[in-house]
């Protein structure tokens, strides 16, 4: 993909004389192979994701600048969300890779595609590529389109010749393919044939029950490629949980066209994930489909769509995830020292993400040397401080701490146990906590603290929008007067999990919260019996840290 | 596996004449093709998880019921933990199906096995089958272990005879087998054929780093197989998403043991997830791998295990996930009506999950009737009553609410509107929760209800070890002499999820809520500006769905 630059300014699609231009002419080297994206439509099925058109627009300058090729947008005409979309996609973002597509479906049985309103709203969205789908399973056609078989052929020849003869790139998606092709392999080809000779440019064989398994799609591309000669693509459901793989075996099989989604969204178990896919396909198979430099962006990117559609990102995701390069057993904690290479499958750098080390009881000794070489926390061989910190994190993990995804509360402890003593920057008298629900329905949450700091004893108040809120602004009210550091300081994450979840709220809670100053960002944890004690001893250490990497001199 | 019926009564393994027979002779019927679990030792990798000897026997009975062959349940004699779990499983289990499996290493370099005391630590831990991790790769070999390629293939040798003699059956891992036979297929495959010479029943290759793809493992395990004649297993990691298909592959190659663990659990991504592997053999292969209507326990063993080790259940699991056979486009919602079969690549049934049509805004009409009746409110076609459902939904979703996880408030939600007016058995006027954290370090957490029932003003006052169990207790305390069918009522789990988490403390807070009368559970969801109104909104509909189950006729 050298001749397709990061750095390349593409044209304003909506500029074209027809607004069918391609976003840039970089775009057409990679039309060999398609990276074709659904998160929008085909990920927005996922359960617990209910996408606005902002989010929307959000997450396609996010794949675009991911550099997929093809974003598919929605189903402009049968949701006015989607409709919208399409308009604002087109005024307000400026595509550098990718080219919008709108997602629809063939022609009313026993009308024309020229006056079906459905095919009409498809060409209105202004998408310069339409994906359309085509039923190829004949009991679908019989029972759910309720048609004859030879119509259904009819709908997929006329509309797309229809959108053809529009000026419009078509890819036909032939749903339940596999599971059709089973049952009757004819028909199955005969719909792949009438779209590839209507003017298709790509014919894509979904799995759409998910059912398949990498061997069978292989063998059946195979066929399909040898038989009618189209351009295929693939469009794979996980629930064998086998999506990555059959969408790789499609391409073992000549499909160059894939169809993903970010992060694997999708209706029941998901869609196959576009980031395993396109990481496969530069580094295993050394085929460039990206725009270069774009996979180191992966990492950052997942995690931001995630955030878009408000699911907490996968820990475990292949490449991306945090735990994805996260080693703890001790046998390897002592084997990387020698060479990392030798325990990663490839270098976390290449996809943006990087190789940690997790502080935990199973880990040991070289281990928690490791992780203080990455703090800066020299332990110099000390072998009775080792001890002594792998004592102190089984103890508290035993309480329901855990350290691997706090990394500044780790700083904190290795800290207190090299240097004989925990810094601390103020002594916490004691602290209340108010939270009023008012016959009018309103809530008032009021906070005080009791502290010491400098010598000096502080009681601060403070109002905020729930109970953790208002203990933050007491705190800051309190002490920023003492340390004008905490000024810049700013919570962004905030996460409670609730664990022994079998005693319903006698449960034992865990905070976790991540802290800003601007620049870097750290998470810190608090455990106690309930959800606003936790969050205090959160919060606590959040402060602490950020007055220590301030340089701030420790003066309780 | 009709040779192995369910109700078989396996011998106590300890009961043998020295502790290594076999569980049942049913087991060798099935030793043709192995089931081979390593939840307790690989799968115990993962991070976040942290597994006491309870755990492990809890979790080592779960997989005996789902009727795994192996149970590989730690590295006796490395880990105290481990050697305390052999010793007490084996007294206090009775494996119906599986045999129990202790993890070690080859002897030391230069020394003999007979005299190493690692050696001896595995024979001492009673297990009638012992997995030997040898390193494959030459680079490791001389790196890692820091010994010679020829020491190394002695190591192998001398310690699998040595277990072999002591009557041990011996399957022995090849680590880094198939990074080791890229670099060096000779060397690769020559400690392949050591081990087997030497007596190894199955000889397993294992993809560490997790970096391969299905066709680069079917190809590998096909030549080794021919080249050795050796047994042959995969141990396949998820680092490219593709564990599941590389294992699949790699019994496609001829392979006829599997490695796996439950929920995938594993170092950094994972390990090849048991669940779908087995439900592919089963269900895809047709190959009887379990015994006979064990398929049928899944969803609820996996469930069960991901409680054990304290993580929440995967919704978006193959076939277990509580979204795996979820519906929610309209799109399909209308067509699964004439047949679920054409949207469905298997009967949910089979693996011990349900078909789920789900309440979303995008789902419409049709599925808000399905679930009307799968909850069993009539609706009747009523179109205008259907309609100002799916408004009400799209309304409160907009809000923050979620119905997918909250069919109780959903329900109440529906009838409300199919009967005019909300149930109601009492009023709130107003709450009030206080946290104090005391300079002795306890916490008081207080709260005082103030509501209306059967025309009568209650307030009454509770504490608890949070400000939602004071809250809890404050609502049971005033409404238990009026409702005393309160006191059935149990709160089993309590979720909180912040949404927008951008602000930190100052987002929006979801909390579900589960609920049980010591027959049925149910979730109901509330959403606020802070923890504690969220979750007095779940309390309130808890109590409300658990008296109108009760049958209590509503009297605010």
């Amino acid at each position: 993909m050298s001749s397709n630059p990061a750095g390349h300014t593409g044209e304003h699609p909506a500029n074209g004389a027809d607004g069918l231009d391609d976003p840039s002419d970089a775009f057409d080297a990679h039309d060999a192979f398609h990276v074709f994206d659904t998160t929008l439509r085909d990920g927005a099925q996922r359960e617990g994701i209910n996408l606005t058109v902002a989010d929307k627009l959000t997450i396609a300058r996010h794949l675009d600048d991911f550099g997929v090729g093809f974003i598919e947008g929605g189903w402009p005409g049968a949701n006015p969300r989607d409709t919208e979309f399409f308009a604002r996609a087109r005024q307000e973002i400026d595509f550098k890779h990718a080219r919008l597509v709108a997602f629809g479906a063939t022609r009313r049985a026993g009308g024309t595609a020229s006056e079906d309103p459905q095919v009409r709203a498809l060409l209105e969205s202004g998408a310069p590529v339409i994906t359309l789908v085509a039923k190829s399973h004949d009991r679908h056609v019989e029972l759910a389109l309720r048609t004859t078989l030879e119509e259904n052929l009819e709908m997929v020849r006329d509309t797309v010749s229809h959108l053809v003869s529009q000026g419009r790139r078509v890819f036909v998606d032939c749903e339940h393919f596999f599971d059709g092709y089973r049952a009757n392999p004819a028909y199955a080809k005969s719909v792949v044939r009438v779209a590839h000779e209507a003017g298709a440019s790509v014919v894509v064989l979904c799995d759409t029950n998910g059912g398949m398994l990498p061997a069978q799609i292989q063998a059946i591309v195979h066929t399909v490629l040898d038989d009618t000669g189209a351009r295929l693509g693939i469009h794979a459901q996980d629930d064998t949980g086998c999506a990555v793989a059959n969408t790789l075996a499609a391409v073992d099989a000549g499909a160059t066209h894939v169809q993903c989604t970010a992060n694997g969204y999708g209706e029941r178990v998901g869609n196959s994930n576009l980031f395993p896919v396109v990481a496969a396909l530069e580094l295993k198979y050394g085929k460039k489909v990206l725009p270069e430099g774009r996979l180191r962006e992966m990492t950052r990117i997942s995690h931001a769509i995630a955030e878009v559609v408000n699911l907490t990102p996968s820990t475990h995701q292949p490449y991306v995830g945090v735990s994805a390069f996260a080693h703890k057993a001790g046998l390897h904690a002592s084997a990387i020292k020698v060479d990392p290479d030798l325990y990663q499958h490839i270098d976390p750098d290449l996809v943006g993400n990087r190789l940690r080390m997790l502080v935990s009881d199973m880990a040991g000794r070289a281990s928690i040397e490791l992780k203080g070489k990455e703090l800066g926390v020299d332990l110099g061989g000390d072998r009775e401080l080792v001890g002594r910190v792998v004592e102190r994190v089984k103890e508290r993990e035993l309480q329901g701490y855990t350290y691997e995804a706090a990394d500044a509360s780790f700083e904190l402890l290795l800290r207190e146990e090299a240097e004989g003593r925990a810094r601390r920057y103020f002594r916490v008298e004691s602290w209340r906590a108010i939270v009023e629900d008012r016959p009018d329905g309103t809530h008032a949450n009021e906070a005080t603290v009791k502290l010491w700091a400098k010598g000096e004893r502080i009681v601060a108040t403070a109002e905020g929008n729930g109970p953790v809120n208002a203990l933050d602004r007491a705190l800051r009210v309190g002490l920023e007067r003492i340390y004008p550091q905490l000024a810049k300081l700013e919570l962004v994450d905030y996460k409670v999990r609730i664990l022994e979840g079998k005693h319903g709220t006698e449960s034992t809670t865990r905070v976790l919260i991540s802290t800003t100053d601007g620049q870097d960002e750290w998470s810190t944890v608090g455990v106690a019996e309930n959800v606003i004690a936790a969050s205090w001893g959160a919060l606590e250490d959040a402060y602490t840290y950020g007055l220590l990497r301030a340089g701030v001199e420790p003066a309780e």
